[in-house]
């Protein structure tokens, strides 16, 4: 019998997904679950776009250029121009969503054994595209009591090796919420530029900025045309993520030329994503305002029942619509398994991403969760009564000795399957 | 400066694509330009198909399930049935076309520095997903007088190394048309299975078998279910390249969890697109005969053409859509790139895929191109007539030296450009 290979043995579990199984049987049991765990919003994709899609007239659905298509990525230049982001067509390559962006940007920008420095915690997928990549990820600890603000350059600084190559960020922070400061990424800026690093900048959360802060992206920061690549997508910000519509923006021509014969030899983005994401431009403009004080409601609303509940840290996240918070239990992959296994309130339990699969430096994270607002405030609120109750049932249990001693709960790996 | 990746210097350049912006400065000029260089067929999508996608009623294009809509990988096991070959739905995972098929498959069978053997010419991409996963193709040469059929297995043994981990089949066979037959299947499965390799095989134009020939899916080897990972796609038999929608297939339990994890971290396969897929099912069960009889009509009109012309090669290819020709030419890398920028006929030319970049061994198919028949008789006659026009004019600028001596072809590598 052949062996798989040491890569596919050992790759990377999303924490985000793996506890699906643990849902879909609360469900076939009955139970509703409120799904915080991922970035799948409630929100309605824009009418216009759905229209795009209802009126899709060809007659043979035939590979899209894969750049993506020119016409669109017209588009797009407008699109940026709204954030002060002056690009041309070929500075745009249209990708299968940002995870595609993601995986070619390394391969174009980093080789094996490259050094990647991340201020963790991070988005939890980045580590399957590094590994795919076979490069490693250095990261820096950003702290939950300054609402997991950017380090310091003196940070950056000292893990910086002779193997660094690049800075990823992602701005608006998925999974902290983030949001990052001029200020802040013109002196790490001077750091990358000094050093001759890329910086990679993950900025699908663009549109989600709160409190009247106004978004920087990097592809503004002055002098850096060379240095910055930046990492996109429609997903969020015009909730289609089943669209799989991203981007890959830069003004480096090399790192565009390489990205473009990977793009070839994949052929294509989706034709049909790309109609959708089209279609989006003709979308009345109030949408986008909407959506963002509709996420606006919920923040407030995650924030205030957060802070209500004994032994929990939080904090107001200024962009995206993540919540990285901190409960009083001691292993929150032992306590999102139970919530989905054993814990019900009123017939409805909720799913959280443990904390832990978001950190590279081993042992942190493991009392923090992340919270994705993508319900509305009536079922935000009812998903916070089921995390109210269930924490004050978990800690009794926990006093009763009844957690981590009898019968220890299978982890997932022991009975993950497949379906 | 930050320099890119050397992966990214060296990435595999499609031979498939690379002359586009010779065809695009072709049309600039106003000259038609058959395409016959990539398959993308001009055949209509099925209705019921497009149908589908105009009635799409969700209101959130959301993400699908990593794993692919469940719905319609059940429907794909009736599908599969078809063809004799019995599944379950955890053994099909969708993909983003045979593309991340592909990446999958390799990223989960084979680490950095194991080999596959691949019979040559190949599907030049696969280079590309090589590179990209790190891996060496050993080549098998198969030649032009056997209508390139499958080597024997002697031929495998002879370059069976300590590193070798699969043997990657596409049957029938991309760039060739050649239809490996069950008994030849049959004979490399004892020796795959003797040597505990993975048997993949790329079975993407299943449905193109012509002369009553029947199809014989690695599937259906006998004992082979922890060997064979099939790769395949809705692209070619539904005319639907721009759908993105593929699938690994494999009863190999392992293979399938590895696939299934890289699987999640990039998320979601196309949503439209497997909308789209799903509607193939409602389609009229005559649209593929219709289908394959269209192409028996071009593959003979192609082979009579191409038979005719003096010092031309050819043969009647058993399946898929292409046929790899031998050309009265020295460099039909040279060739191809004339008949775009310096050849018409009428107002007209022709783009080829030249023969060389199919084939990993250093020297061979310079002399050979792939011709794919997606285009309708009246079309594909016009582009013969071009090529047979072609083929003298060249001939006798040869002859004068007017070639490759006095100012010679600037290569496209030197002024490539991205738009």
């Amino acid at each position: 019998m052949p062996q798989i290979s040491k890569r596919g043995e050992t790759v990377y579990a999303s924490p985000i997904r793996k506890l699906a199984v643990f849902a879909n049987q609360a469900e076939d049991r009955g139970r509703h679950v409120y799904y915080l765990n991922i970035g799948q919003p409630d929100i309605k994709t824009p009418e216009a776009a759905l229209q795009k899609v209802r009126n899709f007239d060809l007659k043979v659905v035939k590979y899209a250029p894969a750049e993506g298509i020119l016409s669109y990525r017209k588009r797009l230049i407008d699109y940026y121009r709204e954030f002060e982001i002056e690009l041309q067509a070929n500075q745009i390559v249209v990708t299968t969503g940002a995870s595609e962006a993601i995986l070619f940007m390394m391969m174009s920008c980093l080789d094996a054994g490259d050094e990647v420095i991340i201020p963790e915690p991070f988005y939890a997928i980045y580590n399957g595209f590094a590994q795919m990549a076979n490069i490693s990820i250095r990261p820096i600890t950003s702290q939950i009591e300054t609402g997991f603000s950017l380090p310091q350059v003196a940070d950056f600084e000292r893990v910086l090796t002779s193997k660094t190559k690049a800075i990823f960020l992602c701005n608006p922070n998925n999974p902290t919420g983030c949001l990052y400061s001029k200020e802040e990424l013109m002196a790490l800026a001077t750091f990358v530029k000094k050093h001759g690093l890329f910086l990679f900048c993950d900025e699908v959360y663009r549109e989600f900025c709160y409190d009247g802060q106004a978004f920087f992206s990097v592809l503004n920061l002055p002098e850096m045309e060379d240095n910055v690549v930046v990492v996109d997508s429609i997903s969020k910000r015009f909730s289609a993520c089943g669209a799989r519509v991203g981007a890959m923006v830069s003004r480096n021509p090399r790192v565009l030329e390489s990205v473009v014969k990977y793009a070839r030899f994949r052929l294509s983005p989706p034709l049909l994503g790309q109609w959708l994401a089209a279609g989006t431009i003709d979308e009345k403009p109030d949408y986008m305002e909407t959506v963002k004080a509709e996420y606006d409601i919920r923040r407030k609303v995650l924030h205030e029942r957060l802070k209500a509940m004994p032994g929990v840290t939080c904090y107001l996240p200024g962009g995206a619509f993540y919540c990285f918070v901190r409960l009083p239990v001691a292993d929150t992959e032992d306590f999102c398994q139970w919530l989905l296994e054993d814990f019900e309130y009123k017939g409805q339990t909720l799913m959280l991403a443990p904390g832990a699969g978001f950190y590279a430096t081993p042992g942190l994270g493991k009392d923090e969760v992340r919270i994705a607002y993508v319900l509305n405030s009536a079922d935000l609120n009812k998903a916070m009564d089921c995390l109210e109750r269930a924490l004050k049932v978990y800690s009794s249990l926990e006093m009763k000795g009844k957690k981590n001693s009898e019968s220890p709960r299978p982890k997932y790996e022991l009975h993950r399957s497949i379906s």
